[in-house]
Parts: C-alpha cells; structure tokens; sequence
C-alpha cells in the first residue's frame, strides 16, 4: 500500500513531512514529491502514468495560492486524490481552499482543511483501511491515543 | 459494496437523490438515510453501530448550515466520510463549507464543492474501486463519456 | 448555581481560564472540563447525562476551527449552551464563528464574539440572574465597575 | 414568564410573528415591539425602564444590516438579549450577523443564525427553563417531535 | 470650529491621537473624548445634549468590533458623524467596518477606511471648510504638500 | 446651496433618483449628472473645474464594482465627497464598498451604506447644514417623522 | 492575429460568445473552443501544440468554480493567457476569481472581473495592437463611441 | 521596448524593485515611478501623453486599499495595463485587488495575484513578446529555470 504525496512547492516541505510521518507511523510506503502543476506538468502526468507499476493507490497534493495541483492530479488518475491547502502571506487560505474544494463536476477532489497536515495523512489511510484491514486497527488505536490525549489533559486540569 | 448516505434534513432530499442516482449507476449499493446531527443524535450513532453488519465502507453526509453532520459520523466511524456541504438562504454555503471542511486534527471529512452532489458519489466509487476494481473500469469509461460530452459540444460549436 | 465550561482541546486552556475567572468572581461554581465533540464524544454525553445530578444549568463550549462542540452539547441538553468560537491560524476565527452561530432550526447555541472569553461568561451570569437574583445586584457593580473605568480614562486623557 | 421581542423595523414584521408564534407555542407571554436603536432610541431605552414593572426576563432583539438593536438593549439591561441578525438584500446578512456577535467584552449579546427566527424563540425558552422548570417538559416534548419529525421522513424514504 | 473625537475604549488612544493630531494641524478645536455606546450610553448623549454650548460642529467615532459608537451618534445628533472603523485582533476590522458603513436608511454615518486615522480628520477639515473658508487654503496647501511628497520621492527613485 | 450627484453609468439612475428626490425635499439644489471616472475622466475633471462657479459644495458618487468614481472627485477637489457603492451581479457590492471606503490616507471619501441612496442624501444635507442653519430644522422634522412612523407601526402592531 | 477562446464547459458558451462578438468587431480572428482542464486536459495540450502553426497569439479562458483552465493554459505556452473568472450558483464567483488571479509566481494569468467578457476581448485586443497597430485607431474609436455612450445618456437626464 | 512601472507610493518601492529587476532580466527597458491617481492626478496623465513619445508600450501598476492607479491608467491609455494589488495592513489585500479586477466594462486592467510582483513583470514580457520575439526565446528559458528548480528540489528530497 502506498500514497504518493506531492508538494507543489519547496517551501511547503516542511509541513509536507508532517503528512509523510503520520503516514509511516501506519506503515504506509510513501513516495514524497516536489512537483507543480504549472511548473512541471508534463512530470505530474509523468508520475501518473507510472502509478499502477508503483502502486500508488492514493495520493495527497499539498499546494498554496490558486492551488490547481490536486485538480490536475483528479483529472489524470482515477484513484482518489486528497488536497490539503495551504495558507500563503496574503489571503490567509482562502484562495488555495476554494482552487481545491470546489472542483467541477466529474473530477473530485476529497479536500480537508487550510494547513490540514495531519488529516490529509488519516483520511489516505481510512481509505486504504477498505482494502487493507490491519489499518483499521492501527486507526482505531490512533483515535483511542488521541482520545486518551484529551482525557489525559482533562484529568489533569481537573485534578490542578 | 455499500455507501451509506445521510441526509441532514428531508429538504436536502431531492438534491441527494442525484448523490443516489450516480452511485446506482455505478452498481454501487446504497442505503439513503434522513438522520441529523443535533435532531436525532442517536439514530446517527445507531447507524454506525451497524455499520460492519450492513457492510457499510463509505458514508456521504449532506448537510447545511452548521454542517456537524459530516463531522458527527468521522467522530464515530474509521470509514472515509465524505462531506457534501448544502447552500442555504442565507450565507451562501459559506457555513457549511467551513463547518465540513476545517475539522480539527484527527477527524478528516473529505470535503467536495458547495452543493457538489455527483463529485461527493464519484469520490465514493474512486475509493471503492482500490479495493472492487470493477469499479475502475466503469470510472474510466464514465470518465471517456464526460471527455467526449465535451468534445461532442465543442465540435458542435466549431461546426457553427 | 453552576455552569459547565467544556474546552474542545487543552490549547485552548489558558483563554478558557479567564471564562472561569469571570464566572468565580461572580461566586458561580465552574465545572472546567477538556472534552472534545470530535475526539471524546462519549464523555461529552456522559458529562451531559450527569447534568442534573451535579447541578449544571448553563454550558459554556470553546472551540475553533469546525466547532461542533457548543452544537453537540446543544444537541444533548435542553440547558442553555453558550458558544465562544476561537480564532485559529489559518482563516482566523470565521470558521468557528459560522460553525457556532449558524445552527440549524431547533438546536440554537448562544453564541458571542471570537475569543469572547469574558462575554461568554458575563453572558451565564446574566441567565443565572434569572433564576438566582443575588447576582443581578454583582452585575450592576459589574457594569458600574466597567463604566467607571471608561470615565477615569477619559478624565485622565482630558486633564492630559 | 415574558420576553420582549423587538424588531427594528416593520419590514422585519413578518419574520418576527414567527418567533412569537414559537414563543406562544411554550405559554411564554410575549411583548412585540417595534422600535430601532437608531430612529427612537428614547423609546428603547424607555421600554427597558419598565422591564421590572412588566416583567421581561429576556428579550429578542431583529434587526438587519449594521444591526445595533441587540447592542443597545444589552447595554441597558442585565437580563439576557437575544440576538437575531436578519438577511438584507446587500450583503446577504454578514453586516448584521458581525455587528450583533462582535460584542466588546462587557457586554455580550447572545447570538443566532441570521434569520434563526425559531432558534431565537427556544432560547429564550431555554433560559426561562431554568426558573420555571415546566418550560423544560415542554421543551423535551417539542424536541421529541422533532426528533420523530426527521425518524417519519426516514422511514418514508426509506420504505419508497 | 470644533470637532469631538470619541473613542470607544483607551486601547484606541494612541491611533486616536493620530487623528486630534491632523485636525490641531490644521486649527480646528478638538475635544477627545473617551466614551463607549455600551459602557458608558448615558454619557454619549450627554455629551451630545451639550453640543450646542460646546460649539460641536462634527463628531469623529472611533471604534472596533461591533463598532456602534458612531451610529449611537449618529442617531442623537443632526450634526455629520464619521465613523473610522478600527482593526481588532480577530477578524481583521471586517467587523467594525461593516457595522459602522452599514447603517440603515435615515442615520446616514460617513465611514472611512479601517484604521484610516488621518483621513477620518482630513473629512472633517473638508466638511467645515463648507462654513469656514480659511481651512479651504490650508486644504489646498496640505494636499500640495502631499503631491510633493510624491513627487521628492518620485524624483528620488528616478535619480538612483 | 447645491449637491452634485454624479453617476457612474445609467443603470445606476433610477437608484440615483431616490437620492436626487431626498435632496430636493429638503430644498437642495441637485446637478445630477452621469458621468465615469474611465470612461469619460475629463468630463468628471471638467465638472469638477466649475464646481465654484456652479456653487456645488457637496458631491455625491453612486457607482458600482471597481467603483472609483467618489475616489476620483476627492482627488481633485476639496468639497466633501460622499461615496454610495452599489450592489452589482456578481460580487454583492463588497467590490464597489471597499473600492469606495478602502481610500489612502489623504483623500477621503465618506462612505454610506451599499445601495444607500437615502442615508447619501441626507449625509450631504447634514453637511450643509453646519453652513446653511436652515437644514437643522428640516432635518430634525425628517427624523421626527421617521421616529414617528416607526411608533406607528409600533401602536399598530400591539393594537393587533 | 488571432485569438483562441476556450471555455470550460457549454454552459459558459452563450456568455463567451460575447466576447467572440467584441473580438470579430475588431477584426480579430477568434477560435472558439470547448475544452477543460479536468476532463479533456489532452485536447487542451493539443491546442497549445498547435498554437504556432495556427497563429494564435493570445487566449482567452472562460471558467468557473476552481477555475484551472487559464493557468492550465499558462502552464504550456508563452503566449499571454487572459482569465475570465465566471460566477457560479453557489460561492457567486469568489471560487473562480480566486482559483484565476492568485495564480503562483511565474505562471500570470491576466486576470479580469467575475463575468468580464467583454473586459476580456477588450484586453486582448489592446495587446495585439502592440503589434499590429491598426487596432489603436479601432480602439481609440470604441472608445470614443463608449464616451459618447455616457455623454448622450448625461445630456438626455440633464434635459430631462 | 519599454515597460513604466507605476508605484502609488513609496512605501511599495523595495516591493516594485523586485518586478523592476524581473523585467531588466529579459533586457526590457524600464521607467519606474511614484505616482499616485489621488494624491498626483496631473502627474499621472502627464506620464501617459508622453508615452508615444517615450515608447511606453505596457503599464505596471503597483498599489494597495482602494487601488484606483491601474484603473486610472487604463482610462487614459490603449496600452495594455497590469494592476499589482498589494496587501495592506487592514484587510490583507482583498481591498487592493477587488478595486483592482472589477473593473467595468471597457476599461479592462490585467490584474495579476496580491503582491504578485513577479507575475507582474512575466505577463509584461510575454505581451512585449507578440511584437519582440527575441523574448520568447529568454521566457522559455526562464520557464526551463523554473522546471529546473522545481525538479533539482524534488531530487534533492528524493535522494535524502
């Protein structure tokens, strides 16, 4: 099982290796990227064409601004395509959010929110849970860690 | 394969029907539910407990305004939930696009277009078909029949 | 008389605990909790289903992002529930504020500014007067306290 | 029981029977008024001179665009104000909804959807439920029909 | 000729200070007020009964969120009100602009940019120029002033 | 004493006349023109040129989307200029309300509500007013008016 | 000179025709395409292929929602692409403005008003008449016919 | 072949340099100045008559809130214009560039992301590129720069 993430840019890699840990700590191979959509299209179509020898199954694009790289990733493959936006200096996200979310007819885009790292990563692995049932323990013990997590810090403030 | 849709209100249904009809189409099973939220906690809960036993791999939320609907489930469920957010009289569907899509860490909704009915079905099927690849056939073909709608359109313009 | 303050994480902690000053300062008994609509939403209802036994009479829900937290308790409870919505990173507090006031008919939320720590609790106190009019006497000191402030300063800036 | 409900103009007159209505539904007593902030602010501040001799315990503020109508009431009493912010034919109601909920600290108005006509009415009645608890009876009652409300569409759909 | 500056809180002392700063520039008579529609209401229409008295010929309002200063003003006095609309920490000053710009027919309030300090002074240097001819030359030289500005700096750049 | 009110484009004239119709109640003389900052600038500069011969003391600018009509008046001369945005198909007026209240600081234009062709008039009257004592009582005549025709309605609603 | 006008689907066909009309009165060659980014990225690259050979010198994009088509085009040729934003049914064109303008360094899109058809031709037209000058005189002549446009319709009003 | 970049103040100049430097790297002459269409109205127009004479062939405008210097522009020349909207302090740039886009029919200005000083400069170089086609060659160079830069970082990641 493995999810192809694709940064749009440098400076979104970073953030874009928070998405890539949560993704490991699954045990989900991961190919990390750094390819444009309006840079290098020809390289985005090119990793697509390569996806069923590689065995990419899903994949995550991480890009600012008016964010076309989720798009054109849904418009080349068939497999799902998740879209984490990310805020930029001037628009605080708005932009990069509606270029992902409000795809057109026919070519969706599964969108989670503005800088939305870790969720990219948990929703890749949901759907890889269809097919791949040991993730589905894995992802009830990450919920029940982060639920312990809360309580842990309600206990805590309760108790002073 | 099942995908089960809910509903946040019966006025939402008419719309939903369209979510319905492109699943169908796909020989996806469906189960089309009118449960909400804040109005019927516990029926939604109810769902999900059954969700192994109905064979349930995908849910569809449909809701507007202060959409938790789609939220509601990705608290409950490890399975992909997709959110569709509904415009309503009055900020446009602003409300129920951000209440979808900026769900906090550990909880994702896959989130399409305000009002995007087929994209929420189609994304369904993408991530049934990694694991029914039956599905990807009919994807490519669904998706040689919109290519080619447009193609038919644009020839027809060129013709005069 | 005691209000209920529920914080959607442990981020949220030090703002949470001017509500809680306020509502101390006005002799209000405050039950501060760290429970999560999305990640604990079992001890969300269990804290809900103990209302009465442990005398809450008015909620208080702090939340950001895609806050479903004052409407999942709003869902719950037939006690008033009061929503501050947070400002986060990234859309700076829209997202909580249309996910906290745009409720759908039936479940309302009492819902006060972004970051609205004191009006959030200025505002129990006020529902709590109904009921427990030794508190109506403290609000009036509140406001004299608050309008005396204003007029020092601008004693102090008049006389330069 | 009493509340005031006070629209800041005719125009809104339509809109406000309908949280009269709700509010009637519950055996609270109602005083409708239509006065404005800005066009008889003496008389405003009259109506809140009466409220211990009428006795209003809550009032529900209606009004559109920049809304100061709730603002105004709040800053003259310590009962709880309700607000309602009304969609205008400009700016689709975002004027109205930030200049009720934007409160400074001090003085908060309890905020709803815009146009939450019967959101505005349980509320209220939510607050008066505190002191007189046969509002919560019927509070229940009114939210189990509801709840039976979406479980009748559900099971229609569902049977075809 | 004289102009009232009111400021809705002291945090807005040191912008407003800015704007007493252009009008002393230009000999207009000021007197700085710190006042607020909600804290201090009684006070706001005191200093307008005495505006006659005081010589008050315009009013300049200050203030941010649920900016209602300028609109109280508005609806006491017959003398021209302008509104200078100030940013917040949470929603950018979209909150204070909408409620003062946003006022409804028949309390007309003159609303200049966010923040816009030196522009809330120059509009009332405008307005008494109407009755006070000699501000009209002063006008007319600190624009001139202004267009060198431009032009030192345009010059500047363009001699490297 | 005169008001010019110079419109954008045509479309914008019957709104225009209800401005036109406030002033002349109120014994204002009106040159209304239609005249654009692009696309006719030396007409709106020639205009401008017999302000002092023609005696125009205020002027009005009703204009839509990039809307810099009120902006280019204010640029040249030093009469207050009162901006109206108007609502436009596409973007709801928020284009032509921050094209007109957004100024820089040194050329203000006083801002009225979008689409807010009565509150233009009276603004302006309000202005001549300090010069031309006359207006006072008018205005507060107007007001009492409106002040009245909201208690009116007020009896008549609670007389059912 | 020739200019390629591409629209992303056939409903926008009636409104590109406008520009189309705008261009053929210029004498601009136009060639009038249906064409997506998302579902026939192929033909799109197809006609940039061929843009030398047919010698198309400038595009035009006519798109909605998360509107790719004009930076999918900036992404393959040289030539200047001109991005007509188009308002759609729910988020009333924010989503294309945004999708289109915020385009990431070193892909511009030229980008004008939601709906701006005939913006769009016109702009086009001023870039060819870099080159080919007899379109100065042309648009100097539109241009004058629009001043007259306004000027008729000013004297008409003025005459009452 | 030569480009004015027009700046509406000083305080955008280090921001203008950048687009300055852009445009010298493809050999384009260039005229920068600090112009302002509210504070040097005069100063504009002078620019623009003399621009035949000194081979102005695009315009650049730089500026921020009401951002009327492109719009002015475009109303004075034939020339194609480029509007740069820049952030500003208050409403993070939404201010500049809806001033900036919407504009009305017949004027168009190509308007380019806020700040988008790059693309400013690139959308220059390919319209000078329709008539000079010795910059075609360099801007496929700069875009294989690009590509290169894109593809060095994404082997940089790839290898660790």
């Amino acid at each position: 099982m493995k999810v192809a993430i694709v940064m749009g840019s440098y400076s979104d890699y970073e953030m874009g290796k928070k998405t890539e840990g949560v993704l490991q700590e699954f045990g989900v191979e991961v190919e990390t990227r750094i390819l444009s959509a309006h840079r290098t299209p020809e390289e985005v179509r090119f990793l697509v064409s390569e996806e069923e020898e590689k065995g990419i199954e899903v994949y995550i694009a991480i890009a600012g601004m008016a964010a076309h790289l989720a798009g054109s990733l849904a418009a080349m493959t068939n497999r799902p395509v998740i879209g984490i936006p990310m805020k930029s200096d001037t628009l605080a996200g708005w932009d990069a959010l509606l270029s992902t979310v409000q795809m057109p007819s026919g070519v969706p885009v599964a969108t989670v929110a503005v800088n939305g790292m870790v969720n990219g990563a948990l929703l890749a692995v949901q759907i890889l849970g269809l097919k791949y049932s040991e993730l589905n323990g894995k992802m009830k013990a990450y919920k029940e860690e982060m639920r312990k997590g809360v309580l842990d810090k309600d206990q805590q403030i309760r108790e002073g």
